[in-house]
């Protein structure tokens, strides 16, 4: 053994591979509570790891920077967001539209449990990537473009089964959801209420559907 | 003359009024830039004097504190904003639709003019919400109301001209276009291209028109 492998390692060492995966878990939901909350920028490690009682060592045990440790809290957003879009869109015992209204009554129930201090970590980042790692740019168009692609099916069989109009471009249509949905995120943010929420779903429906 | 009146002022000492209120309109003008850019938390006042090589006492000569500073610069992005929809959506030469069209028209000049650097300074703000003073919530829910108002006069003309459903609650739609504008500008700037804008604009207008 020679110095080098004795010397102390800062921060908390991992005892076990379960406790190895558990702080790396602990730390990616602090991430995810303070990025989405206060954004990229404003948040240190400092905050992360103060959240969950770790020394800072234990921050670098797991991720060598800070933008290496953004991007573990976006994919873990982004698994997240992409299984409740499955359960919501794609569960095809509830008719199409109306599995929309309950993906937004579920987003509606999440922004008010938190106060409406979360809003859509992809959407905040999205606003802050000018001061954002570069790499993260292509990394949020594509989880957009994963969300359109789920909610294209559902607009599909939405046609399918004559709920919108036959000659709308499911596609274009489900981009247009996912611009517009950030606003109304935003807006529900802002004015602390699920209302934005409810007048996005409407509107978007009322353009689309087959009165 | 007593020792405190002749104790030198910290930063460039203003020599006229005029003076005085260039280097006011400047810290203004940089605020804005910085802020849209980059939001209010990521924004110091350094990076706000280095912009206009003004020292900071020249700073703390015309506001207080950088809260101060915010508000003069959201009412300084407000009154140019009104303008422009003053300008756009209510001149009666033009049909009410193709006015918001020159709208976002405009819109996608100046967002293309500035790299898709700059977006929308009040949507920006109620991104960062959580981490603004509290004042500012009313201040920016203010200014939303007054852009509605704007929207809902040209779209009632669209309705009394018969361009757009005649049932259509115009006040709502107003509320629910701004709602979704601030995502499609964030998407714009996200994607560095304008197709967010006219996505936005297709699908607004097809889902209220008379065809």
């Amino acid at each position: 053994m020679n110095i080098q492998s004795i010397k102390p390692r800062r921060g908390r060492p991992p005892k076990t591979v379960r406790e190895n995966e558990d702080t790396r878990t602990e730390l990616i939901q602090s991430g995810l509570i303070n990025l989405t909350e206060n954004g990229f920028a404003s948040t240190g490690i400092d905050a992360i790891i103060k959240q969950i009682k770790v020394p800072k060592g234990s921050f670098y045990h797991y991720f060598d920077s800070k933008e290496t440790f953004g991007i573990a809290v976006i994919e873990s957003y982004s698994n997240y967001f992409a299984k409740k879009l499955d359960k919501y869109l794609l569960d095809q015992s509830i008719p199409p539209l109306q599995r929309l209204e309950l993906f937004v009554k579920d987003a509606k129930t999440g922004m008010t449990k938190h106060c409406f201090k979360r809003g859509c970590l992809v959407g905040n980042l999205g606003q802050e990537i000018d001061v954002l790692p570069s790499s993260y740019r292509e990394l949020l168009i594509d989880i957009f473009v994963s969300w359109q692609d789920k909610l294209t099916l559902c607009l599909l069989e939405a046609q399918s089964t004559k709920a919108i109009n036959p000659e709308l471009d499911c596609h274009a249509l489900a981009e247009y959801f996912w611009i517009g949905w950030e606003g109304a995120v935003s807006r529900a943010k802002l004015m602390q209420s699920t209302q934005a929420l409810d007048s996005y779903l409407k509107h978007f429906v009322s353009g689309i559907k087959v009165t």
